[in-house]
């Protein structure tokens, strides 16, 4: 086989055979393949796309390209959860939880993240103590012990991916639905879990920008995990506007208490009730509805909290700081940006209000930034309020005061103020299994 | 500026400007753009095409990345040729002292060519002490001297293209008609000739198998040649039926020979003469049937072969072999080619008959492969012919014996014998200027 005439069979319009994806994406992982070749084979596939069944048979081939987690040593269903990535997104903090306390173990990986804030695992790390690098061991025994573990990507999970995404990312074929489908999917499929909820967000903070397309990519992931043997559902959610209140990596942490306590945004609690109730329903714990009412009862009751304290413990981390998040390191500098008039918010850019975050120190622009993990800023007019001249719109939080002037006219960029005001979308556009 | 907003804009359909097919073309020469990126950009280029200007551009870019030979030291009309690439084409040979008889000197490189037989070059070395590779002033002196003079391409003409070409051979994206007139035309504006005349190639031995694409082709050849301030034309030939009746190095060189004596083969002279004739009719020597006549008058008056041998003489070779051909080493070993059957030939698949030749040790399979200057093969019966069962088709010519059975084979399988005669296509399909 050569792969010459894999990408002049693709070129040409014709479905590749899955010996022939396989030795693609093998290829790739192992570094048989020149990245000459991969990159045409890519914008092919850009321009031809992949067939349903090619998409699934690469998924597969990616995730088979390296370690392959067995979560069946943990004696139960495990179910795990994605999210297209956005702004202020901190539901896994939350819906683990929730998840774990309904019985049903999480134990996944998470991403460190180039972008607006650090990932999941940033986040993580921002307690004290919090070790995101477990042996497989510990991995286990921290999800047998508090129902949920959340460790750092391994560096072997899905290697053909990860050489895929890096020549995709430099070569403008990263727009490709199979392609983002795929490359999601191997991930999670390696990761071991058999039910998986995507989060698929919609609007001007996430990376697809309609609602069609959004289901678009949902539909195929669906049909990729199906195909996997995994039980696949998708949340179409709004990224429109930031979620919840606080962008940064301590901030969102302490928002994530704060919300299982109950005292959290209405949004993101809607969404993560939303999202935990869809993995409990695919883990057979009845219908999406009496799920809804599960995932509440285990934010309700603080059991979803207790969760996330003894997963915190079992991880090294520091569970004061769970409870009394006030200990966190604030930032040295907080500024205030104020309403320059009276108005309606009609539209926020979250992608120019994940930028700002950026700014001020909370993201990576490259690799080998540090994060600071008290950086960052808190939402306090969003989309559909009605503000005054002087009201604060938002705090800026950073241990770098030079960083305020750039971060604050981009938030204030990303604002838009109008005489009418504007009817605000639902958080939740759709879901489908 | 950068790479990836370029492959972008290609591939989202917008017209590149000049300094961007620079910022690429150089890039590629010079190794600051990774093949990665080039790669894509050259699937992008393979989907999206490019318009007029961009192929100008891009030719001319190319043409500028290396060395621009100056001919103009010469002091007259300079004109060049070029092949697309056929079997048995050895018009080189005889349509440059055509030309150089008629007063305008032809000073031209030529490739070494991986295929059914070699190059040009390849050809010329088979006569004894004929040298290929000159210095500046070896090439402009033979040129002022003999009127002619034919060297090895330089190493660092259009580098840029020879780049790109390597990619495009190993990323399926050598078929695009854009891509192979800029990567011919940047060759032959590097070169420096004024006139520049096109022999495009349609059929079953050649890269073009239709009428329609070969015109494509000349199109967008000729208007590349003319935003590039060059007089250029293009002639349509049939490579249905290789041309002549040899193929082979030193076999060709002597069939040449025979052709300037005025005992060539019909189909040879006729696309010789056209093609001469169009060069002339570019360095204004007349009108197209005017110059015509001129080349006859050269190729019948013996001028042309004086011209050949005084170039010959000018390069360091031994011009008994142009007075004596018969002095060429023949191959050891001879195979006569019978017909099997009454019949008539109703087609000879070219591509077959020159893959023949390749295989007796004409021609090269990999860059480092070495040839034997006297295998080929020679050509007794062509498509159209009426052969009785034991008449000779073919003889083969190698010095190594077992190499027959695989090309006795191969050569057998080009033949299509059939009961009823066919019409033959005329060699010249048509021109344009």
């Amino acid at each position: 086989m050569r792969m010459y005439d894999i990408i002049k069979k693709k070129r040409d319009g014709f479905e590749l055979t899955k010996a022939e994806i396989e030795f693609f994406a093998f290829g790739a992982a192992d570094g048989n393949i020149p990245d000459y070749q991969l990159s045409a084979m890519l914008m092919a596939i850009y321009f031809k796309g992949l067939t349903k069944q090619e998409t699934a048979d690469l998924t597969v081939a990616m995730a088979a390209s390296g370690d392959m987690v067995d979560l069946s040593a943990l004696g139960t269903v495990t179910a795990d959860k994605h999210s297209t990535g956005g702004v202020g997104d901190k539901t896994t903090l939350i819906v683990a939880p929730i998840v774990a306390a309904c019985g049903i173990k999480v134990a996944k990986m998470s991403g460190r993240g180039l972008g607006h804030t650090g990932g999941t695992v940033d986040k993580l790390e921002s307690i004290p103590g919090y070790k995101t690098t477990l042996s497989k061991d510990e991995f286990f025994a921290a999800a047998a012990s508090s129902g949920m573990s959340v460790i750092g990507q391994s560096g072997n999970l899905a290697p053909a991916d990860k050489k895929l995404y890096a020549i995709r990312d430099v070569t403008a074929t990263v727009e490709s639905i199979p392609l983002i489908a795929s490359s999601i999917m191997s991930k999670k499929i390696a990761a071991g879990a058999e039910c998986i909820v995507l989060d698929v967000k919609v609007g001007s903070g996430a990376f697809m920008k309609t609602k069609e397309q959004a289901e678009m990519l949902a539909r195929e992931m669906i049909d990729i995990g199906t195909a996997a043997g995994r039980k696949t559902a998708a949340v179409i959610s709004n990224m429109d506007i930031p979620l919840g209140k606080n962008v940064g990596n301590s901030l969102e942490v302490i928002e994530a208490v704060e919300t299982l306590h109950g005292n959290g945004p209405a949004d993101l609690k809607e969404l993560c009730v939303e999202l935990a109730a869809n993995m409990l329903t695919l883990a057979s714990k009845g219908s999406l509805d009496n799920c809804r009412g599960l995932a509440l009862q285990a934010l309700e009751s603080g059991a979803a909290f207790e969760t996330l304290k003894a997963c915190v413990a079992a991880h090294g981390g520091n569970t004061d700081y769970i409870d009394n998040p006030e200990l966190f390191d604030s930032a040295k500098y907080t500024l205030e940006i104020k309403a320059d008039c009276d108005g309606y918010i009609t539209a926020m850019d979250s992608e120019r209000i994940g930028n700002a975050a950026c700014m001020l120190g909370a993201g990576r622009k490259t690799k080998e930034d540090s994060i600071d993990p008290a950086a960052g800023l808190e939402i306090l007019a969003k989309t559909g309020s009605k503000v005054c001249k002087g009201d604060i719109l938002a705090k800026l939080y950073t241990n770098d005061e030079k960083l305020f002037d750039a971060a604050a006219n981009e938030y204030k960029a990303a604002i838009t103020l109008s005489d009418t005001p504007v009817e605000v979308m639902p958080i939740i556009l759709g879901s489908m299994r």
